[in-house]
């Protein structure tokens, strides 16, 4: 008899690995700064023979999420695909070391361990090239039924769109977390993955949905307007939920009937926003699954990526449940 | 026709893995705090497993010491074991892309690639565990006469006494160097280091070296003595300069016939001990192959120390040319 779980998080399995850079190196190999970017391994070979010295953390989008979630106390698992390789022996070493349940089994033979490398500039902003790898390898037979039936909330990461069977094993768990009365959580994750998915991600809002979350330049590419308050009158009523992310603007929490701000909190110090969106959405997932109030949701969300942009990498560096309890929340 | 050098180090190639830990978890498994020791596969797979979320960086004493010679500009080169493998891979990207010089061949069966487990506790001190790993394949034929030759000082530690073979590329090496009427550098790695090969250090200072790095704790069980001031007698006249640490009281450096005091740096915030000495050296060796002041070497030893205790890991993450040139160096 397995315990009960607040969130599941189904995404990538991805091993970051970040080394500073100047905008001139971004622009000489044509990346865009901010954004994420899918290459192939020859492509990946030759960006890590132009990069910096770097640094390996464990990442991927939902799976930082997750890790942010048992950092806040939550009870978390996580569903993605690594090889049994020594970047997947990390992976799998970080997510379980912070009490995460990740069962998922490591590929025994194809693709490496997927990685993504990331390029931070002294503005602090992080521009990637991810390498999928492993992560193809993700299908619907990796979705345990009775995981996501014991999961307040099934958290879905965009970037599962990108490889071939994820969207599959996407739709599944979907499926199976709302016949078992549970939410769905939807992070848009980038804005060039919703230009190659904008008709779906549409599509899944009006089926899946009860959580979504994006920030300002994501949801204007959802739905094709220019402004913020256009994007929140397109949203409003699609979703239980939107969690609209605006950076130092703080955040926006849409419902049907009310508009909620958040107040961004201010970071120590700002070196590297790798993560601050996972993190916002690991604070307001946390949050939600023990029933606090929409406003307290969001402010353990900008709790949260405060604490991870004032460091290298998308993982806390602290307890962010010691860290709730010093802000009175 | 390949350029000078200023320094070649060499050393076994390492890729630490840094988690934060509390002292019970050491007290648990027996690890004397801020000491290395050194560890089988096996245990290093068990400690893995009690370990928390980690980071990987690219390590290894010598290495360490070459990165920070590199990032003030020097000339520098390794040699060090790694195996073909994901970390192996790891260690040659990060020590190449800050322009050392590194053509030691990968092993290409074997052990893995070897990584020294650092618990980070809440003191800033780090308590390592290391597997060598492909490391114990280094051997004489690893040693580059031509490399050697081209060096202005060469740099070995401690530590390489420990992997079978590779002491004796330890003695090649300095017997080449000395030949070729270069400089012969040792650093003296770890207290317990010290204790295993005591004799054996002895007679190489009598021998071979020019340059002795050691801690004040190193030094002091060198020479089996229960005063820095009785160890500064003991060294004093065994090698031309003998560069003493102490941590926050700064380092003597003693010549046969001066006692230069270097006062510590105040780093901007204390965070991981790991690398202070390492940096140390690579300061004070720069500045020796630029013919500086053996103060200003001093200093310079004393400012990468500061900055590589301000940060997680043991490799410089600013340029310490740059910082150099700030502090008037």
């Amino acid at each position: 008899m397995k315990l009960p779980l607040d969130v599941v998080g189904i995404g990538n399995a991805i091993v970051d690995v970040l080394a500073h850079a100047d905008d001139a190196l971004l622009a000489k190999h044509g990346m865009a700064k901010g954004s994420m970017a899918l290459i192939d391994a020859a492509k990946a070979d030759s960006l890590y023979g132009a990069m910096g010295s770097a640094v390996e953390v464990s990442g991927g989008s939902a799976a930082n999420t997750i890790a942010g979630v048992a950092s806040f106390g939550g009870k978390a698992a996580f569903v993605g695909r690594v090889r049994n390789d020594q970047l997947g022996n990390i992976f799998r070493h970080d997510i379980k070391a912070i009490g995460v349940e990740f069962e998922t089994a490591a590929a025994s033979h194809g693709a490496p361990t997927g990685r993504c490398l990331v390029f931070v500039t002294p503005d602090a902003q992080r521009t990637m090239q991810t390498f999928l790898g492993a992560c193809v390898e993700l299908g619907p037979a990796d979705i345990d039924a009775d995981q996501i039936a014991r999961a307040k909330i099934t958290y879905l990461e965009g970037y599962l769109w990108d490889p071939p069977q994820a969207k599959e094993a996407f739709r599944k768990a979907a499926d199976l977390a709302h016949n078992a009365d549970r939410k769905v959580a939807l992070s848009l994750s980038d804005t060039f993955c919703v230009k190659r998915y904008q008709q779906e991600f549409l599509h899944l809002l009006d089926e899946h949905l009860d959580v979504l979350f994006a920030n300002e330049a994501e949801i204007a590419a959802l739905y094709d307007v220019k402004s913020f308050d256009d994007a929140v009158k397109a949203v409003r009523g699609r979703c239980d939920i939107a969690v609209l992310t605006r950076s130092e603007k703080g955040a926006v929490i849409v419902t049907d009937k009310e508009t909620i701000p958040v107040p961004a909190v201010k970071p120590e110090k700002l070196v590297d926003t790798t993560g601050a969106g996972d993190l916002f959405a690991a604070g307001f997932l946390y949050g939600l699954s023990q029933d606090r109030t929409l406003g307290d949701c969001g402010r353990l969300g900008a709790l949260a990526a405060a604490e991870i942009i004032s460091h290298v990498g998308a993982r806390p560096e602290v307890s962010l449940k010691d860290l709730a309890k010093k802000h009175g929340l």
